[in-house]
């Protein structure tokens, strides 16, 4: 008997799983270990891996295995399994190669001349650069936008969360726009009149370190199949067998790092409780930036920041960096939850950060679809930067339009994926709340494990088996819903 | 004009040295970092990586285009390099797949058996095991030698010495055996009234750490273009451009650990100072294991154990570890020159350690010629360690003949390369001492760069661009003569 197109494919995507094993161990190298003479040999081969895995995916038969596959009696998963190849060779095929070499070598210009343009607040320079990422990004959206049959900004937004539209999202973005605004002045002004207690450093790095790995624990991260390690900007990579998260430590300041580290904990249990009969397959993955997101916001929002989280660690705080009058339970939760609007996305608070994001949207929307140019894109910045967060940042390119890497890197579409994940992650807790009563006590007493199973059944063990929509339905009742994330906020700030 | 068939070979030795740069990068992190759930993802992933780079070296227009080079108009540094990929080509066709598949299948269940077997002193499960991996080594041994023309053990010695035969080994090996055992029983008899003043630990690891950074630096290793970790099995891994080197620590003994990190160095340096610019192609490499092993010594024995090396040292021992009387230059080298014939290889001291590699070189030399069968190897290994080193091993297994990885993994003909890097590392010095008369007044006050510069421009740049016997004989003037060995030792441990 003759194999089957499906097995085959299956064959052929545990050979590009195992290369994208290499590709992961390659990329946490080089942002945690490598030591920086290193770099080309390091570039050159993670580019000659990727060279094959691209011509893998390409391969002209694979087309028409997959086609062949459609046809075929599969089992559910298997159907998802056939979707979910469908769309990696979509992602590899429907750009020319020439367009994809053109973008990486104007968006490594773009970034690269960035890291010094940033400092400088050199925004003249920094904009033709942008233009030819931004022109090239046009094209490769509408490619992308003809073979999907979605606007450009869609097209684009589909590599990240497939299934959504910009019309979901600024239904819900519309939403959040009319009482995020009064929401951040009212906690704000309820705020002034509190005392806290700022921790004293310095702390040192290996204590801090021991702090994390203790609460990594209360976590239930698998050290078994995984690492904490050290890089300039906090990520987790690795693969799903051996998960590798990073933070970075500043001696003067314990309170981000910390909670930094239960945020990529979120990210690594995720991704250490995929399904692992299906790890080798598309189907298998994360379902999405937003989804993965609300497992990192699930850890840092809604369980990390919460009161009786923090009454839960304040002991180990203590443990590790010594007694002092800043490390009640009390005043741990006034510092991670203060709430102040400032320029930066990454240093922004929990509630700041949608009207940063919201912003980014309209902007990188108006401008993929051709409604703007880069050149309007200071003034918009401004103006919105007044409306949602009352900021001035006129003439502060650096600290504005230029604080991020995405845009000169290409990667438009990805924004909201972060409040998508903080709006999923209150969904979540809604629901749990509703069939754990008592969840804030035991959360207290460090009875995690009731959060870890539901969002285990829920979201982890489904990997990519569903559509995003029917995840959520699934999990909660009801599709994305913003008034959760809102009643969060009200209850955590003005409660 | 079309390309020629150096320049396309070229090409295809490149992308192989970029593949090899993650199969080096994976096994260093399996090594020195993965956590053990990785463990069967990493494996998997190893495998598809070796798969695919076996089968570039494997496609069979790679032969004809060898073929081809070879009658080109070429540079000689060019018809090196075709050479040298030959040797690749060679190393991957002569053995049909199936043989391949059934070595890695049976040397892999003897290796994983024997890590119980060898504990338990089970000499009698073991021996199967390793009948067959030496049935089909021999196997492999025999294609092998077809195809060179050689004897069957001559044919694997030449994986890891190009050039070297059994017959100058047994020559070389013939006279140390006349006067090795009479050295060692009067070093130890001269040593008997020494009195040497132990270290007192623990020793902190961190500590320990820096000791040994201090001392790299010494050395002149390129923290820009490397790293130094812990592993199990200290080893220098890596490429050229980032070499890892790996150490283990024990915190009551800091000696075994230091020089360790000396020898490492030795190995990392002669990597790290390849010709860059051969870096991607086969010319480029060291040029052999018995090289590599003279850099590794060079640096530990001839450098490392020196007094005015110790002397340079000590206070950065002291600096580290605190004061103690141990901790004086003159106590330092008695510690690290002390002579005490023992069961095991890895722990021997400087004298002994030719007499375990004589003894194995002879054994499997036999073995694999034919001339024994595995039932015969206690009986010799028994014979040959009283009559070596005055040491009784009857009944004891786990310290004799299984004590070493080599023979369960199918390493047979590398042994020799340990004591030929001894040799040639005295032969080096040897001619450096009579270039340089001062050298340990140099040495004593951190004047390391001429032994650098000598080792530089005579071997390190030379990659394998020439023979062994070219090499050594452009840098000293004769071949490898084991009477500079013999003087080192006399000079060292009777002078």
């Amino acid at each position: 008997m003759s194999a089957t197109a499906y097995a085959d494919l299956t064959r052929t995507f545990t050979r590009l799983y195992r290369f994208r094993h290499l590709a992961s161990l390659a990329g946490w190298d080089h942002a945690a270990m490598m030591p920086p003479r290193g770099n080309d040999a390091r570039a050159a081969a993670m580019a000659e891996l990727g060279v094959h895995m691209h011509g893998m995916l390409t391969d002209t038969a694979l087309k028409a295995k997959i086609d062949a596959a459609e046809q075929e009696k599969l089992k559910p998963i298997e159907q998802a399994n056939v979707r979910e190849m469908k769309r990696s060779w979509e992602a590899a095929n429907l750009l020319p190669a020439k367009l994809v070499e053109d973008m990486s070598l104007a968006s490594s210009k773009c970034e690269h001349a960035w890291r010094e343009q940033r400092p400088a607040n050199d925004w003249k320079s920094f904009a033709p650069n942008l233009e030819e990422v931004v022109r090239l990004t046009r094209e490769q959206a509408t490619l992308l936008a003809e073979a999907k049959g979605t606007s450009r900004y869609d097209a684009l937004m589909d590599l990240y969360e497939p299934g959504m539209t910009s019309k979901k999202i600024e239904a819900i973005f519309g939403d959040v726009k009319t009482w995020l605004p009064d929401l951040i002045a009212t906690v704000q002004k309820k705020q002034a009149s509190d005392s806290v207690i700022a921790a004293k450093g310095p702390f040192a790095i290996e204590k801090q370190k021991a702090l994390g790995l203790a609460v990594m624990k209360h976590l239930d991260f698998d050290f078994e199949g995984g690492r904490l390690d050290v890089s300039t900007h906090p990520f987790c990579g690795g693969v799903p067998e051996d998960v590798r998260i990073t933070t970075r430590y500043r001696e003067d300041d314990f309170a981000q790092s910390l909670m930094g580290i239960v945020h990529e904990t979120g990210h690594a249990r995720y991704e250490q409780n995929l399904p692992r009969d299906l790890v080798d397959q598309p189907v298998g993955v994360a379902r999405s930036m937003g989804i993965h997101e609300s497992q990192s916001l699930s850890f840092e929002m809604q369980l990390g920041r919460s009161k009786p989280f923090l009454s839960l660690i304040a002991p180990l705080v203590r443990e590790h960096l010594g007694e002092q009058p800043a490390f009640t339970a009390e005043n741990l939760g006034k510092l991670y939850t203060r709430v102040k609007p400032g320029f930066i996305r990454v240093d922004a608070d929990e509630a700041c950060y949608p009207a940063h994001v919201i912003l980014r949207f309209e902007i990188e929307r108006a401008l993929m679809d051709g409604e703007i140019e880069v050149d309007d894109i200071p003034a918009l910045w401004d103006e919105k930067m007044m409306q949602y967060l009352g900021v001035d940042t006129r003439g502060n390119f650096n600290n504005g339009a230029m604080q991020d890497i995405h845009w000169p890197g290409g990667a438009f579409g990805y924004f909201p994926s972060y409040t998508l994940g903080a709006m999923y992650a209150a969904q979540y807790f809604a629901t749990i709340r509703k069939q754990i009563p008592d969840l804030d006590q035991r959360i207290e007493r460090g009875d995690l494990a009731p959060i870890f199973d539901w969002l285990k059944t829920n979201i982890w063990s489904k990997a990519s088996s569903l559509s995003t929509d029917e995840l959520v339905v699934q999990a909660t009742g009801e599709t994305l819903n913003p008034s959760h994330f809102r009643a969060h906020l009200e209850r955590r700030y003005l409660g």
